[in-house]
């Protein structure tokens, strides 16, 4: 198989020039159109025949404009004789939609799957699914990494003594009680009760956190929501420092201010899956965001070399 | 099969119910909406076991949100056991990618045909495509209904004896050659010149248009650029009273305040498979906009009977 | 669509004829034989033309012979021309193997939805899977009850004043969440440790459990090493009385012996969707069975009636 | 992948060898047979396995037969292990059948497109198709040569200062305003009028060819009816002197005779996408056959090597 | 589902009709031409929507062009929203080629399956395929009927005490071991041996034909010359009477002639699955055509009511 | 393409080790476990991506448990990224449910055909199907070896003047027409007679054995219960010695002891496709086995080097 070639959509061109400055390798040009009646119109502008293709695009909002996006440059490179093409989906948006818990939705993690592979995805690479059964949704190769070692790097030289690992959803703690065992730490959840079809709240946390130091990690942040209903109820526990974690950093709506009004909140760590803007940063001076495109350049190379990745899935 | 059962997505509500209150049904209830990271999320509210389900969604702007809607929707429906689902796309806005005239692009008429298919849709009830090859890019059956009877009814108790019909582009003229064949008129088009890769020019007519009234027919208009270049031809050419005509009347950007300083231009002409705002309406006082929703109605009729719709199709 | 037309595999043949009682209907006769080289034949002995087929065949021990079995019953039914096939699998074993925390697995809960509908199963209605998740495996329209309204309706009408819901493992709580809201409990969960790749052990309780009854919830007991490794945590927190309950109640290797030698473990409760041998029953006389025919049986005549089956999920 | 391996259905085994020697490698050797029951035969006679083998056959009469060679000669390849499998389709006669103008009939182009991807072919090489919208047809890549380049590199040295290139159809007059941008002249079109189901006349020229010198252009001449009503339509507007020119010369029924005596047509061009007979050539001194021979071979090696072929589509 | 709906391709009218008189309904019309370029051009011209529709087309010579024809029209009652396609194939030619006994062949008894489903067969009804093995060619349902029970009953009322079955291939006796079951009477068999790549001669019989009467069975006749070099080795043996019988009668070349020349040729027996012009009727009198139309008619009343039809296979 | 890499299932580990050691490569180490519920769970343990896998695998009994394990390891090689997969299946079992010789069955030849598609396959290595036509079940390549050369390798030196080769059924007498072709020798067969439809017996031979030295020949031996019938009526014949022989020697039930106790029997002759325990071998001293391992090594590394292995098969 020939070169490696990558290609980026519009929703993160700075991860994707990051990843190539890694790979020693120039990120491939491509047009990005809008017709009058609001179609979007692609051009991928660098020779695919024989190559191993690989399309950089996380689902950040504007979601479907970037969904379709993709879409259009998968196409593209399949019709262009392109030997292998790689959705790179570092932010997997709609794994959120990953089962039929009402009638008459769609599992959209799974619809969205099926349109990445009828568009031309021959294989895809993502990051940190909100639960590992979504790998399932797919029919071709996918490689699923997670930020844990690099977020576990992050705090792993510190003095955690007196450190809990909190996670918001004692239904879905996996990732939590997976960095509380990369740090030898103890884990607590938040517990969830629903008080009507559309609400719900956290109405306790089961484990022990009271005068503890906390890493609250979560998934993705978007509104912030969470993250502060579980700030009120640690302070009430009396926690001693905290700091916020996670991996899809997309802070939308007033989370930056919120987060920011936090004065125990010591740090809020992500990572660059999401693309953020100087102002959010500016906005947030407690913010860290650690970058995923060294993890994402290797798995790529490996990829194209045949060698395993799975030494690059945390242990 | 059980009962006609009809949802619209959010683009085009009106059209919906005027539909189904020719049908003497009740358009079903469905909610749409947006999670915190920009996700959508749909739920069909009533229940679509063994029915036959419409969905009625035209890809008008925000196009990329109402193609993610319906193929949402879609995807519902075949879950939640429809015993057939009928996307019922009156303009499909991407009909117009529909060949491969520069390397690496997609053919994305043919994308979202498969995505549409992908998604769930058992058949297609469309109008007006681009060029009627497009049908071709389904595998499952598609009516391919079109305005022109609606659009001749309009004009054909009025005095033609002067009249031409004049295509845009002498290349994609089989439109008005139809509908001067209904009116029993002749036609002529206007010539494109490529200046570069980016500029196309009208720069002649072909056909004899002196000193005659015209019908200038185009499928759909964006932001009116064509027919305007094609007016200034026309006055040089110094013709008589002028009717434009057209199936899909988007009005993007400045088409509505650039139509309505054009005196000579007695009557625009559309049909309402996109909706239009009042706004719009009140600022245009030629419009004229015919609907198609009891052309849709019968169509939808006959599909759940089981009788012809050929007969539908003009002659 | 004809009658509904019932066939059993040889997996639980009583399950079946008490769904057909409760339905009205006599089993259909099938045979299956195994020839000289170990191949298994089966033949469907009433007529499927046109008929509402359903296949019932939970995935129990041996469960690659009854696996085998179902596909041979599915792919025989859709070429005898049977309108609509579906598989029944109250207990869908695979479903364990729902994601790939290992490098280069089977996700073998997909695959084995793929040989389903690759033999023919054109719907599918199973019960208390895994992981909601493992839903969107299938590209076939799934019916996904769960036991959690019988099991509740097995304890509501007691004094649980001082009773809280426990789950095995924080990271997969979401049935013992369930039911506790059901039954307005509080819930507790064991958080486990990783010894090594091999072996995971318990080492705590995350919540309040001490002086408390409890009712420990799992998915399905299979040898009952998690149950016991559980009995011995809650009972150094001196717990009160225990009520042990689970969905599919496989009762594997010692199982029986060792919950019957558990002397505060005051109920074993399950559910029929695994057949238990009278040796078992007779040999843990705490042990409660409750018939989850009743709910498969109006499940199926709603699926065959085109009417809405969303109202037996529970709330 | 390995070398190129080229067979050569019986359709226009000339064609075949021509590209084979431009590449400088030779022909494979396939046997083709007939059963006693009319039931083709094929062998493949060289190794397939791993190579890049290419099938060239235009679809000429007798088509049925010649297509049914080709889907054999593609089924036996894919079975042999070939790594890549491409239909070298220079003249796919079923385009034409593009659209539905009629109900209840088979927009045949699709069809054959995919009876070409069902028996194996991997991607396609094509020129001139009726229209390009067919190229959506496909699912697997296709390469679109069209012989405009080579029709003008025939007519560009000559004087063509009063010269105007016509289309026989306004409605699709494409290949007519490309080769006249090609040559930077005007550009004039027959117009249709349709008798009733069966019958269409051509009963007008729209745009300006009095006086002037005409080179006619088709996509392909089959009987020559269509040419021959241009010709007095033309000479009626008192024309110079005509070429007729065209990509796919079939000349069937008594073209080649009608041609022959038309004493203002002073040249017919073609290609030979089409074999003619010695005896046909020998009867129409006017004809002259331009190779697209060096353009398929340039082609394939391009394809072969994973070099850009955009550079040889016409600009 | 609604009525019988069932269309004729150009290979039999004279079944399709007879089929339909014992139906008591009328055979729909539809129109197949030519165009200029020997493309085919198919309509059918009764409504199909809903329908249950049945094409029948046995694939006679000319072989391919028959073939054409039915995948047009089954591609075209699918477009046209027929609720099922049944391909009616009474003589499936392609069945002989049925295995890999060369390298670098297509198993076209498979690629014809594979283009009937392609095209949109949604269920097929044939007989006598020459390997029972093809009807797993098919991925859809299959009825394959057999002529045995007629032929036998042509035979059964005669005095057979001295009478053998004979096949002219030991290696596929399997009809001749059947008719001879249902007969019950004794079997034998030509023995073959290959002469080279090539040629095949049958050199001796195996069983015990010596002064019997003989009923020489073979699935179909082309040319015949199998049958002649039987008769041959028979004579040898100094049978009796002899009766030819096949289910596809194709005589092909001189075959006619051929079995009119020889005088212990008492009968020729066969069914109107293939259609014989009333010149080679009269041209060999011992022959005697048999009607498989009840039986078709019988089938396809059956599959449209849904009833069993295994009941119309011989026992 | 990377390296052969092999792997095998638990069914067969020895003959794996032999290819292996024919190839001098290692055989990959593989992790074959079983959960408590009796689910299966397969781990690759060398890496896959880009390599030219192959999973060796004869469906000897159990049959379900070595056809499960097969499709998790064909699905692990996929996921992990093999850039091809084979399924080496020595012996298909299920090859013999090739055809529907009763109402409502599964062609299982067939189905699993599908299942190994759908679980991964990229093409399939088998030998010596029961019939040639199962073949084209499948849609992938496949390599069908023989081992008839083998076995005629081991008669061919003998003194065979006074030999017959008999097939014990009539009706697939195939294998032995070819065998006597090979060693030059007339054939005969057995000709069964159904008593009903569970019974069937061999009641006569059709050929000449008197006196005669016999080779016995089929395709497999499960229980021997056909040969020990074929062996009484051979010896009212009063033949000579006897030879028995088979491709696939499964000797199931009592059929080593049943065919120790034929003092004519002199030799009994079958492969390694199917693994024999030592103590079968020590109860039958007139065994012996012949390898078939050379004979896959060799066609595994023709496949991975693209060159033919029709020289493979027999002529």
């Amino acid at each position: 198989m020939r070169e490696i070639t990558i290609f980026s959509g519009s929703a993160h061109r700075a991860l994707a020039e990051e990843v190539c400055a890694r790979l020693n390798i120039a990120l491939c040009p491509s047009t990005i159109r809008r017709f009058g009646n609001d179609c979007l119109y692609v051009q991928l502008n660098a020779n695919c025949r024989e190559r191993d293709v690989f399309i950089v695009q996380p689902l950040v909002p504007p979601v479907q404009e970037h969904l379709m996006e993709v879409l259009l440059m998968l196409d593209a490179a399949r019709d262009a004789s392109a030997r292998r093409v790689t959705a790179v989906i570092p932010y997997y948006a709609y794994a959120r939609s990953d089962k039929k818990d009402a009638p008459r939705i769609s599992i959209a993690g799974r619809l969205v799957a099926d349109l990445l592979m009828t568009a031309g995805a021959s294989r895809v690479l993502t990051m940190a699914l909100h639960a590992p059964q979504a790998h399932g949704f797919f029919r071709v190769p996918v490689d699923h990494l997670n930020a844990l070692n690099i977020i576990c790097a992050h705090f792993k030289d510190r003095d955690l003594t007196n450190t809990v690992v909190v996670s918001p959803d004692l239904g879905n703690a996996k990732s939590a009680s997976h960095l509380a065992r990369l740090l030898n730490l103890p884990v607590a959840a938040g517990s969830k009760r629903r008080i009507d079809d559309e609400h719900v709240v956290i109405d306790s946390i089961v484990g022990d956190v009271s005068g503890k130091d906390v890493i609250l990690l979560d998934d993705e942040i978007a509104n912030g929501g969470t993250v502060l209903e579980m700030l009120r109820l640690l302070r009430e526990r009396q926690v001693g420092g905290i700091a916020v974690a996670c991996t899809h950093g997309l802070f939308t709506g007033a989370a930056i201010e919120r987060l920011a009004a936090q004065p125990d909140v010591l740090e809020v760590v992500t990572t660059n899956t999401v693309p953020l803007t100087p102002a959010k940063i500016a906005a947030l001076p407690q913010l860290r965001v650690l970058s995923v495109a060294p993890l994402l350049a290797e798995a790529i190379q490996r990829i194209h070399d045949g060698e395993s990745i799975s030494s690059l899935f945390d242990q």
